[in-house]
């Protein structure tokens, strides 16, 4: 265990992995430290479509390989609402599309590539704490295998998502936080059975919302909005698949193939910022400053461009000594952040059941489907978010 | 005074003279009945923005002369925020305009073209009231000049507005009411000074909401967002002209000519909607069934659309025998109205302050102000509703 390095990543989620690769390629030494097992970080399933900023980023990291041979390319997606489908072209509207790439395997190709190149990794670390990250010479402690850590840096990346250290790390008076949750969450299952479309299929329903994804043609993941409080427990296969079933339109509902899931779990919808994204030496990237409910598929992505911006910003200081880049990098990312989570904000709004609208907010979302399906500006503008807005 | 006609019409605002003149130009005979003067009625100061449905249809009524001579065309609208004006040029984004016109312009006009076809028109009639409309031969009594008068029908067209007796004739229990009351309403102020810009301006600003309108070059119409509660006599010209300038941004706060306010008032801001439009034989039309917040501009021409469609109907069925296009009355205009309703809600709740929005609410308003100006697909879509979407 080295007892200095440049960089300190916190987290070894996909956010933290990308960093130190971007990292290692450029010749700049990190050490990853992870509390859970290696295991624990890939049992997490989370999105699964990546914008090509993400593409890119991934692919200057040198992990894009599998990425290229077995992501799916989507060039657009469909609205299902009263009972018809509309597609919704990226490719014909904006001459762009995305990727359809688990989380997980993203996970999976970036662990490959940190164990390939040698650089530290430190899994299972337990009290981890981060200090004088407002002074010239941070520090972060830990125990791992039953010993004491202690690890000199010059910059702390707090990239241990929502729930970590680095953002409880820093004092209340020094963050303003932004938040908005959702009345509902999304129960999503699992299964080894083929996709219901060959793209994603976002339902608006009077039941609530459905999402029909998948990570490969043979692997489906398939959501239905429920209540806050829902227990996954309380959903046997069948009555998911039943559920799912009626939010659909009649073909999709004809099409669809069932099978046993393999995972049956409850997410919350979040919004939340946390700003500004560093203090001092400390930087935070995805998760951990900052939570978009998943309907606009922005989370992964956004922790990507967070990534990219601060390797780029580490980079200029290392081999030019310009701070520059590091020091614009709160305010850069924000501006991405914030339109990121206006637009799955909106996404949300426009396509759940929200248990306190009355019946002139169900009219005004059913006047929005119908305006947007028939807009090819609207089209547009829906298009260009999904994809990614310029990095 | 006839003692029977085609069509009674309720209402001499713009929607029910527009429709008179409509049918008088086919050759259907019909009555107007008002309960206020024709001063009053001219007395309303309201909306100056006219999309080219509207302009059509008052080509088609015959009274666009003056319309033509005088009225302004304006090829695209300004935001300001955060200090900074932003243009929208719907001319390079869709290829379409609007046309700045009074909407007191737009009744006098109508008013004159009335007179002179010599088709009968009754103000301050009092005790109006409509029977008999879910039979063949609805009935019109009112009285005028001391005298009770009775006027038989084949149709009612109930263009009376928000508080009229045409839809308050119909029984509770036969209309599904979708509504919406926004918590601020608008000071308006007009002058006689020269207008700020060329075009408008629409504010979003900490202090809330402002609109900088005009019906002419030499007459101003300006607003600012206040509380509901608010009182227009708590208002100096002084004191609304300094509100008026701390929320423009400084290019246009110091180019702002003040003078004298001719008429200020307070508007309430409601989203109304009424459904069905059609009741047997009476038809509802305007404010009558439905109201927009002015932020889109949508009132006068959300009007003159339901009574183009009516007129279409009413022509269809006496010239042809053809009840189609009345039997699709209703549902065609309410496609339309809710796109209406779905846009002005959507511009009021982009550039108002709202008294129980969170900090979020603040910034995804502030995100969408940013991504708005920066996209064309965004403009495009504000322009096309803007402008109008079509018939």
């Amino acid at each position: 265990m080295p007892r200095a390095t440049r960089v300190a990543i916190i987290g070894a989620g996909p956010a933290g992995l990308l960093l130190g690769q971007l990292l290692t390629v450029a010749g700049i030494d990190n050490v990853i430290i992870e509390q859970r097992s290696a295991e624990h970080v890939l049992g997490r399933i989370r999105a699964g479509i990546l914008e090509s900023v993400t593409v890119d980023a991934l692919a200057r990291a040198g992990v894009d390989q599998r990425l290229r041979a077995e992501g799916l390319r989507h060039h657009g997606i469909e609205l299902s609402y009263r009972g018809a489908r509309h597609r919704i072209d990226f490719h014909a509207l904006i001459g762009r599309d995305v990727t359809v790439y688990g989380q997980t395997e993203v996970t999976r190709d970036l662990m490959a590539a940190r164990a390939a190149s040698g650089m530290p990794i430190v899994y299972e670390a337990t009290d981890v704490s981060l200090h004088d990250f407002d002074t010239d010479r941070p520090r972060v402690t830990f125990r791992h295998a039953g010993s004491a850590h202690e690890l000199a840096c010059d910059y702390v990346a707090g990239c241990d998502g929502f729930h970590g250290v680095s953002r409880a790390s820093v004092p209340e008076t020094s963050t303003r936080i932004f938040e908005r949750v959702y009345p509902f969450g999304w129960l999503g299952v699992l299964s080894e059975t083929p996709p219901v479309a060959d793209e994603l299929i976002y339902a608006s329903h009077e039941r609530g919302f459905a999402l029909c994804s998948m990570r490969s043609k043979t692997r489906s993941r398939y959501y239905v909005q429920v209540p806050a409080t829902e227990r996954a427990e309380a959903w046997s296969d069948a009555r998911f698949w039943d559920e799912l079933r009626a939010r659909l339109d009649p073909a999709a509902a004809q099409a669809l193939v069932t099978g046993p899931s393999i995972e049956k779990s409850i997410a919350p919808l979040r919004s939340f910022v946390c700003e500004p994204m560093r203090f001092g030496r400390l930087f935070l990237a995805g998760d951990a400053a900052h939570i978009v409910p998943p309907t606009g598929a922005k989370g992964l992505n956004l922790a990507a461009s967070d990534v990219l911006y601060l390797a780029d910003g580490l980079i200029a200081q290392y081999q030019r000594g310009d701070p520059a880049e590091l020091d614009a990098y709160s305010a850069k990312c924000l501006r991405r952040v914030w339109k990121a989570e206006r637009f799955s904000w909106w996404m949300t709004a426009l396509l759940h059941r929200f248990p306190d609208a009355d019946a002139f907010a169900h009219r005004i979302q059913q006047a929005e489907l119908d305006y947007l399906v028939g807009s090819e500006a609207a089209c547009r503008a829906l298009a260009e978010n999904y994809v990614g807005l310029p990095a």
